[in-house]
C-alpha cells in the first residue's frame, strides 16, 4: 500500500464468497502485479457461516488495467472462489432519491451534509406522499414529486415511483422518515438500495408509533435503527443503531424530541457508509467495513 | 433544607397519589414545622396518568416526631390525598439474598461493591440451583444454599426458598444471572422486591439465549436490562438499561463477553437505586429519583 | 399540582439562595394559596456549597396574582432567604441571534428545529464574520449581517454587534461554530446569555483545532461541549456534553465528520434547555433541571 | 482463510513498517504457500505517517514451518520491508502481575474474569504498596507482595519489584488503581507492558484526584482511560476509554461511585485486547485490531 494522492479516484471491489485459503493472497497479488496502489483493504471471515468478505480500494488512474477490462480480469478468480462481487469507481457519484413525509429533521440533515460535501451524492429528486416539505425542497432547488398514496392507488403510484427512479438513474433511495410502507414490488426493484430510519432500537418496537410503545413499556433508553428495506417490515439488515437516555421525567413528546437527534445521526451515518461502499449484506445481516 | 451532618441517619418517605394541588406545600410545611431538616426532596407528576410521586429525605435524629409516631402523623395527609406511602430509616440496613447459577461476573461485582461499602446491605445468604459458585460464597463467608430445581420439585423447592427468605428477614432478592424462572407464587411473595438482570435491551430478545438472537438479527448494539420481577417473564418494571457497541467482527462469544461488563454495571446500578430507596413502581413503570 | 391545560401559558421562577430550612414550604404554600397550579417543580441542594436552587413552573392564567405584581409579591421571601431570582412567562418568546462562520451543520440543525417548533424562539438576525452562509440565511428569510473582524477593527465591530443585539431585543446569542473569540466587553454585556459549542470534550483540547489535537493524542472517543461563554476562553459553565467513538482507522477528517453530528446534537440540546429556562449558573457550574 | 478448529493454537504476527506496495501480497502468499490457515487478518495504513500495520493470526499445528524456524523465515521480508515484528503463540499463556493499593473494584473484576476464563493469563503474583487488599489476594490463593514505598526507599523498592517481575517471568503489569507513580527505570524496563487505568477522560484531568477536578469544573460526563505507561505521567498511548453521564445532582462521591463501573470495564477491555495481542503502539498512539 501507499498513500493515495489526495482526491485521486479509486476503484472499490466488494467480494463475498465461501471461506477458503488463498483469497487474500490471490487478490492482493493481482493488484500488486498490476500496479494497483491499495489505499484500503479490509476483510472479514464469518466463522460460523464459513463465509469470506472483502473490501479493497485502490487508485485507479495508475492501475495497469483499463476500467472496462477489470471485470473480465476478475472473472477467473470469481469463478475459482465462487465470488459475488461489485465494482465501483469513486468518481462516479451515486444518484440518490430522498423520500419524505412531514418530519423535517432527517431531511435537513441529509441536505446540509450534502451541501457541505460530507455526503458525496447527487439528489436529482425528492418524493413525498404529502406536500408539507415542498417548500424545503424548493429552497434547495431540488425537484419535488408529490405522489399521494391510498390503498386503492398504491399499486399504480408505486409503479410511477419506480419508473421515476429508473428514469433518473437512481442508485439509492433514502426513506428520511417516509411514513408509507413499501410493497414487495418496490423493495424487490431496489434490493439493498433502499435505506430506512426506524425510530426505535429494533427489534424492539417495530411498526407504528414506537415512541409511544417505548413510553408505555417504561424503557430507560430510546433508540433508532437504520436498515436496508426488505419485504418484511422493519426486518431488513441493520446498518447502524444508536440510543439515548430517557427517564420517567420524559413524556412521549420528550421521547420524540430526543429521538430526532438520534434518528438524523444514525440515518446520516448509514447513508455515508453506503455511499462509501462500506456495506455488504449477507443473510439479512450487514458487514460494515468502517 | 440544610446540609445533613455526615452519616447522621435519615428518614425517607416515598409517596404516590393522584395529582392534586397542595401536596408539596402540605408535606414540606409539616416537615418544616417539626424541625425536619430536609436533605433531599424530589417529586414527579405524570401528567398523562394524573399521578403524583415524591421522595423526601430528612434527618431523623433532630426531627420533632419520634420514629414510631411518624406513621400515625402521616395518616391524615395520606387519607386526604389518597396516598400510598412507604417509610424507611437509613440506619436500618436492608437484608439481601443473592440468587446465582453459574456465571460469576454479576456475583463478584455485587460482593466487591458490598465489601467496599458502595452497596449498603447485609447478605445473610446465597441461593443457587447449581453448585458452581459455592467456592466463591465460601471465600466471602456467606452461607450458600444449594437448592436444585426440576419441573417436578419446583413447587416444593420454591416454598423452601420463600420460607428461607422469610426466616432470614430478607427485604430484597437479587437474581444475579440466576437461570431459573420464578413462579407467580414467588413473585407475589416479594412484589417489587426481586431484581433481575436480563442480558438484552428489553423488550428486544426476551427469554432464553438473547445474545444468540441478537447475533442472528445482526444488531449493532447489545444491551442489558435490570427490572423488578413480575409474573410475566421479562415484562416487569425496568429500573436501568445499558448498551454497548458490537460489529460484524464480533461472534456470539464476543457478544457474551462484551455483555458481561454491561450486565454487572446495570445490575449494580439498579441494586444501588433500590437500596437508596430511589425507586417507585407505578403501573409497570419505575420512577427513579436519581 | 395538577396537569396543565395544554399550551396554556406558565410562569417559571428560578431561585438561588443559601440553603436554609423552610424555602420549599414557603414558596409552595404561597403558590398553593394563590391558586398557582404547579406544573413542574424541581430543586437541588449543593451540600458542599450550602446553596439551594429551585425551578418552579405554574399556570399563569388562573393564578391569583397579576403578572406585574408577582415580582413585588416575591420580594419579601427574596429578602428573607437572600434569594436571587428570575421570572419568565412562556408566552413571551425568546429572541435569539445566531452567530456563524463557515460550517453549516449546527446552523441548519438550529434552523430546522426552529422550523419544526422544537426550539421555541424568534430569530430576528444572523451575524457572521464571513459571507459563506449568507445563502442559507436568505433561504430562511432571516436578515444576515456580515461583520468581518480583524484585530484592528475588533473593538469597533463588537460594539456594532452589541448595538445590533440591543436594538433587536436579543435575549440569547448562539455561537453555532462561530470562529472568532469574543472580547470581555461582549461577554460581560450578555452574561449567561451566550451559548457556544466547542468541538471537544472540555477541558480536554481547549482552543483551536481540537480534532487535530485529539487525533495526535490518539484518543478513543471524541467529544463536544456546549457552554455559556465567559471572559475565559472555553472555561465557561458547561451545559451539555457528548462523545462518540473513534479508532485508529479514523483520520482527522473522520474525527471532524463524526464530530459534526455530535456538535449539532449537543448544541441543540443546550439551546433547548436554555429556552425552557431549565438552566441556572452558580460559580461557573450549571444546574440543569431536566 | 478457513475456520479454525475450535481451540487449536494459533500464531499471531504483529507487523509495523513504512507503507509500501506488496506487503499484504507477500505475507499472505507466504502463509498460503506454507499451508498457514489464516484465522484472522487485519491491517491499517496510517496515510499521514506513511506507516503500515498488520495483525495476522493462523493455525500453527498444521503450518508447514516449525515454530522455531518461523522467525528466520520472516527475516528476509522483515529486512526488505524494514519491518518491526512480534510473534506470539496462543498456547503460551501470558504471565501477569497485578499492582493494587486500596480500591478493590478493578482488582475483583480482573480476578473474576480470570476465573471465568475470559482473561486468559496466569497471575503469579500481586504487588501492593498497602496491605488493605491482602485478604482478597489470600482468598484467591495468589502470593501477595507488600512493598511499601516512600520517597527515600523508592529507588530500592522499585528495583526489588523489577527483580521480582523478572524472576517470575512477567509479561504484563496491570496497575489496577495502583496509587504510586512509576519511575522511568520501571517504565523503561517494561515498555508497552504496563497498563494503567486513569480515572478520567484523558487528556482531561491528569494527575491526582481527577474526580474532584471534574466535579469542580462541572462536567456532564466523567470518563476513564486505560493506557500503556510511559515515563510521562498519564501521557502514554491510550488503549481504551469510556464515559458515563453525571449531573449537578451528583456529588464528588457519586462521581467516584459512577466512575468505578467505568474504570473496571475500561481496564478489563484494555487487558483483554493486550492479551489477545490486538494492540500495537506507534508514536504514542495505539492501533487496536478489534
Amino acid at each position: 500500500m501507499s498513500a493515495a494522492s489526495k482526491d485521486s479516484p479509486t476503484a472499490i471491489l466488494l467480494v463475498s464468497c465461501p471461506d477458503q485459503p488463498g483469497i487474500v493472497s490471490t487478490i492482493s497479488t493481482y493488484l500488486f502485479e498490476n500496479k494497483g496502489n491499495i489505499v484500503d483493504i479490509d476483510q472479514h471471515v464469518d466463522q460460523e457461516a464459513g463465509a469470506f468478505f472483502m473490501r479493497v480500494e485502490w487508485e485507479i488512474d495508475s492501475f495497469g488495467i483499463p476500467r472496462d477490462e477489470i471485470g473480465a480480469a476478475i472473472e477467473p478468480f470469481a469463478e475459482k472462489f465462487q465470488m459475488d462481487w461489485e465494482l465501483y469507481f469513486t468518481d462516479i457519484v451515486p444518484r440518490v432519491a430522498l423520500f419524505v413525509t412531514k418530519e423535517n429533521h432527517c431531511f435537513y440533515d441529509l441536505l446540509s451534509r450534502h451541501e457541505s460535501g460530507e455526503l458525496r451524492m447527487e439528489i436529482p429528486l425528492i418524493v413525498s406522499n404529502r406536500e408539507n416539505l415542498q417548500p424545503v425542497a424548493k429552497r434547495f432547488n431540488i425537484p419535488f414529486h408529490h405522489i399521494p398514496i391510498t390503498s386503492e392507488t398504491k399499486a399504480i403510484r408505486e409503479q410511477e415511483e419506480i419508473d421515476l427512479l429508473r428514469e433518473n438513474g437512481i442508485d439509492l433511495v433514502v426513506l428520511a422518515r417516509y411514513m408509507q410502507i413499501l410493497s414487495p414490488k418496490m423493495t424487490e426493484a431496489f434490493p439493498n438500495q433502499i435505506i430506512n430510519i426506524h425510530h426505535s432500537f429494533l427489534p424492539a418496537f417495530p411498526g407504528a408509533r414506537p415512541y409511544h410503545s417505548a413510553y408505555k413499556r417504561g424503557v430507560k433508553l430510546v433508540g433508532a435503527t437504520s436498515h436496508y428495506v426488505t419485504e418484511d417490515l422493519d426486518e431488513g439488515p441493520i446498518i447502524a443503531q444508536g440510543v439515548t437516555e430517557v427517564s420517567h421525567r420524559d413524556s412521549v413528546h420528550d421521547f420524540i424530541r430526543k429521538g430526532r437527534a438520534l434518528e438524523q445521526t444514525v440515518l446520516s451515518r448509514a447513508v455515508w457508509l453506503h455511499l462509501k461502499r462500506r456495506t455488504l449484506v449477507h443473510e439479512n445481516r450487514t458487514i460494515v467495513f468502517s
